[in-house]
């Protein structure tokens, strides 16, 4: 642990904040997203949720808001579903919370998100349990 | 995830504790405990507080009740230190949940505590800020 | 070994069944099944039949019947070829025990089984000496 | 699999018997053997008894029966215990059809038991549930 | 060295052969053969003759006699080449020593049989010098 | 790079200050150092001065303030060296920016420094080219 | 640290430098380019400006000035953008120092300089702060 | 060293050499060569010219005048220099040494050259001056 | 294979042949010889008479007969044992053909035998079946 | 290949050299030396005469010439060898154009060499054929 570094994070998911570069992106999954199998580098944060790490992690990534018209996505809810990912709520206030104005969401088909995850720079673990909780996040720059 | 597998434990984590035998020990250490100088295998939880983590272990994995006069370790008290932790009784409610009779307790003076921790099978980081928290637990047999 | 885990898993199984997500696919394979050449990740279990292996791993791995038609894959039997696999009937029995209602089961054409066990997350190698034995088992959500 | 090859035995053990010189010693460790902690090289054969894998092992590997003046070795019971180890007959009938006439049984305390398996070629684990059904075999000569 | 397991085999050899499945090929290749360029596994044997190996290796290796018409592959003599490999006749008297009838050869052009020892499980190089030497299995059924 | 990062700081160079838990010790070394001879873990920082990077490291990392009495360390100057090293002066003034009161410096015999170095969790090599430059630095607890 | 050597090169660079070939390239890379993502090869140089490492390593590396039109790249301004970067004439001086006549530029749009960087021999990583400050250097002849 | 082997061959090359098989071949690449990013296997004989490491390779490596009309080959002059390489000249003296009658030379345009190097089993790298220097050399039948 | 090279020696084996040096050892041990146990490095010839590899090895090996008493060891027969180790006198042709006058032989306890041969460069496996057959050469000076 | 660096020097060797600190030794051993067997890193030269690598060395190795009063040590003749080191004198005189005055020498009985030797940074393997040959460089300071 060091002071200014939030404790949830790992050594591992610092070091892997530190080395993307601008758009490149990270994947926050939630505990049944097949991370193995999509993700080019894997960080384990099991256990924890999503929100608590989102925040963590917003307090030293900058998201590519001037770069990119959507530096965040979310996995779009099926077809014929009626699910209300009320996480997404959460996912807001943190947003804004780190960037003014709220960056944009891109609602991603289910498919299509998994390609962008294989894409990622990393995939983290979690052991978020709400539905519709994944979340993409496009760095921007440290100036 | 799995089934009947608490999920906070991760797949290294669960992997570690199967692979122990009788008699060997593991250690969950606080937030600043010196685990990569001391863990022969160290499993990162960053994060997490050490008993959300035992009660989760205690689980799964027995306790050497019948071998071991103390098959718990405790790291006491430094002489001078006033300090009460109030985490130990924490610790010895989720202890007698999970074993009946509760477990002794071995208080194992600071630096002795750290050559145990050498010699233990793995060490666990977590986040937990509690100052004397660390637990040592050894294990016994599955019948 | 740890309490409530079959003994028949072995760390590094129990480990790769913890790391499949939602949507990812097993292979219990009999003893002449080419795993080495088709698995992507293989773990040994020489010496098991199929029945043991698939009734433990059932007792941990929840079957995605939610989100597939057919979460359960065999080889289907060979034009020309008479032999009835009694063992299916075992395997109905097993998965009938862990699932109600039952997993539907995808009947796969065995070149086609070949290919879907190289995409697979897991190939498992056991001594099963049934013919037509070779079981996909698709992962699914635990909640 | 192999023809003439016992199907209990996977590569790697039939390996590590092959690679094994005439006095190198193994280990067949119960379910709760501390293996990993024990063991130069570890070789997992989770779930099976010792007594089938005794067996097998036999059919190949030579015991010390020329050399050494007991290639056998059981774990002693311990002062005080007054358990009765029958699994021993059945070692004793195994290693009786392999050898003729039947070797010499090494009694050895715990702890030094200990000892000889850390100096061992290897170390298997099994699931064998049995008290004191560890048992260590010397190898003799091919000629 | 072990007991019913010919002397010439190496253990790393007779992993491979183990891990081998029912249609995995293996070369053994001549001492030009460019083995280590073709091979996705290489067994080194170098300074034997492959007439030994095939002998010991098919006490132990099935051939794939029932579910392929040609389970063995030579290379083909090159056209304008007068050459008669003499070998060949110790390879077939081999071969009727271990499967009866005797397998039936798949003579396979010079270029199409490096293709298939670029697919092969593995490739054994030797020191044999007869030329047109090289000699492919393929591995049937452990029953 | 990241908010709230140093520049300076490189990804590996983050982590293991991450790692490093209560006591342990990193030592800057000048650009002449024996850093590969002496550190357990090497992380290069080339062509940087020292008093840059210590200024940026003390903005994350704790010193031991509390349970070490001397928790920095200086190499003294040798006996007849009339060397004045004056870059003391400017880790003095670093070290009382970010700590009050400043801690105490122990001046270390060159040859017990080299011990220490090589007890210490890491070793940074520099391009500085004072003489007397190397500082060693003992990690206290972030609460 | 050597003789002739500028202090700012880390062995990992110069080896990289040195092991380039005629043709080869080579890009510096600011603190905010993806540069893992990008890299065949990565040396961090973390914290250092572009300018004084170009300086360094044009010192010992050759352009490929004989057989290249363009041996140096910078990446092209982007439409719509009028910002105006100065580091470039700080390149241009550095260039003319060590080449004479001074090295024609090669302005690549953003995106194919993202695909040069790929096929690049390394790509590595400073702290630039300057905007379009990457740059590229092609490899020329030892004589 | 050995007896009868060239002492300028070291342990790696002649390692390389032994396992390259009959049709195999190996570049001897100029000091500037781009043989790091050609070679598939790359052997340092830095500082060395080309025609002593081919006088004594060409002591151990048949090359492959039976079977391939030009086992040898050289890089063309590029149309439009006006360069004559004198350095053949040696190399027909070294060849005509070794073979007799000497092999056909295969004359490769540049970029054609390249591409062969990357398909080659090996690219030996040396401190070769001369223009136009790089050769190849492919393997024959050892009988 | 290589011209000069006798067919029997591996790429592996002729390569640590050469990287010993002056005074350096190597053991050639018969088929139950515990060589994965004593040796720092294991070349496998499995299935080869000690006899042709050592003559093989002589014509590139020296032995040290200037600065060694007795560069050659032989294990002395056992105290009570009448066995007369016929292949020795094998040993002493083929060393006589390579060495004149013949280097005189250390006979070495059985115990102090296998301490030696930890100590040697390599321990070469073989499958000769003489007993009393192990044999161990120091390398000489090439000059 | 870099402008200002000698030919002869690899990549590999002249990465050694500038990890190397202050009082670091390296040992240039001739063709006979046991290298692997006392090296803790060996940078292989072979072929390579140990005079032309001193002097390339040198013109980058600064040595210890101010804090060691014999920077420079040869392997002192036997007792009873009337062998005289003419190559010394070569020695001398590459020393003396790179130092002024020339250092010291420190003249090592056979056996206390091979003692700094395995305790040195590295031993540089090359093909030198005259006899007390090997000589060992400590690093100096950089300023």
């Amino acid at each position: 642990m060091l002071k200014k570094i939030p404790k949830i994070l790992s050594p591992e998911l610092l070091k892997v904040l530190m080395e993307m570069g601008h758009g490149d992106e990270i994947v926050l999954a939630d505990g049944n997203f097949p991370a193995v199998t999509c993700g080019q580098r894997v960080v384990r944060c099991d256990g924890h949720g999503i929100p608590e790490l989102l925040d963590a992690i917003l307090e030293l990534l900058p998201l590519d808001v001037k770069y990119s018209d959507k530096p965040v996505g979310l996995m779009e809810v099926m077809a014929g579903d009626s699910y209300q990912p009320v996480i997404w709520q959460t996912y807001n206030e943190i947003l804004a919370r780190h960037e003014n104005p709220a960056p944009q969401i891109d609602y991603i088909e289910r498919f299509a998100f998994y390609e962008k995850a294989k894409k990622a720079f990393a995939v983290v673990t979690t052991g978020e349990g709400a539905l519709y909780a994944n979340i993409l996040l496009k760095k921007g720059v440290v100036v």
